[in-house]
């Protein structure tokens, strides 16, 4: 059928996306075109906009729309604190908790020899030298807290030891969590950190 | 945040799309930013394609960009068979089987006094004028087994009953099927149904 390859087109490239397979990505594609006035072409107008306009912060790594991005441009944030996270969904998730006040550094990753990232591509040195030209006093380590995420965490520890002060996110018992649906090793670290009632 | 609205005004449409919900929209949305010319660009082109070109077929309701879908134009399909189905999402699968050889009649949904769908609103006297112009001679009522769709089958049925041979499409255990998962009504039906070997 030569007449619905536009169709076809837009069906194999949704079907790229995260989370979305052929047949979801055909039933998503069936209701653009019937709210095509509500919801398709707002779509491509939005997603044409974010094509050109889309850039990373060239000091934290962060995603927005301008050189600097909106928390590195504000000085209120600039209070001698560094949050570095491994993404930037991982900024995002911290901003929705809207509890940090400084600034962000994004990894884009985790150090891995086998994938051959290395510090160099994880914007290592960008945070090395932001230390002394941002007055930064604390370095939050908010990777995740898996293998790699720790690897990374004590690399980059191992580079600023002597220059900062080093902190990482407490591990626990998450809000609202059951003891009896944790793994040891959670139920390990929340003993291990008990504080006084 | 006034520099991020962009990228949170597609998060929020990426949200609108079946399957997707706030957490995977902007999931999708950072992986469309990381992966900018090979598949934001390109979707944001295909979208703009399809919101201009995309038009139901005036004969049978189905998506294509043609006033006539290449189905209903194709002189070899003219066979005398039409099939009805719900939604174009079903004519796509049964073109996926590639099993029938005939023309098809997209309902856009079933009747419902509830939610004011009547026969017009269901292409179903387009059905009946087709019956004629285009010497259909079976209609095969390909509607889903809900209540729903057997409701609207038994109106169309009424409505054709003596101007062409009905059929439906074959109840029973699906290829693959195993007993035990089935439900009493498929069960039922597959048995009512048998044939000797």
């Amino acid at each position: 059928m030569p007449d619905r390859t536009e169709i076809d087109a837009l069906i194999d490239l949704m079907a790229k996306l995260p989370g979305l397979g052929p047949r979801s990505a055909r039933r998503a594609v069936l209701h653009l075109i019937r709210k095509r006035a509500l919801l398709l072409q707002p779509l491509a107008d939005a997603m044409q906009q974010v094509a050109s306009s889309a850039r990373e912060c060239l000091n934290c790594g962060n995603v927005g729309t301008a050189e600097i991005c909106p928390i590195c441009a504000d000085a209120r944030r600039a209070n001698g604190q560094i949050c570095v996270v491994e993404d930037v969904s991982d900024l995002w998730a911290m901003e929705r908790s809207g509890v940090f006040k400084g600034r962000y550094h994004v990894l884009g990753g985790t150090l891995s020899a086998l994938d051959n990232v290395g510090p160099e591509e994880l914007r290592i040195p960008q945070l090395v030298s932001r230390i002394d030209g941002e007055a930064i006093s604390e370095v939050i380590l908010a990777l995740n807290a898996t293998v790699d995420g720790q690897t990374t965490a004590h690399y980059i520890a191992d580079q600023l030891e002597t220059r900062v002060e080093l902190t990482s996110l407490a591990q626990g018992v998450p809000i609202g969590g059951e003891l009896d649906y944790l793994d040891d090793g959670t139920i390990t670290a929340a003993l291990n950190a008990r504080k006084r009632v």
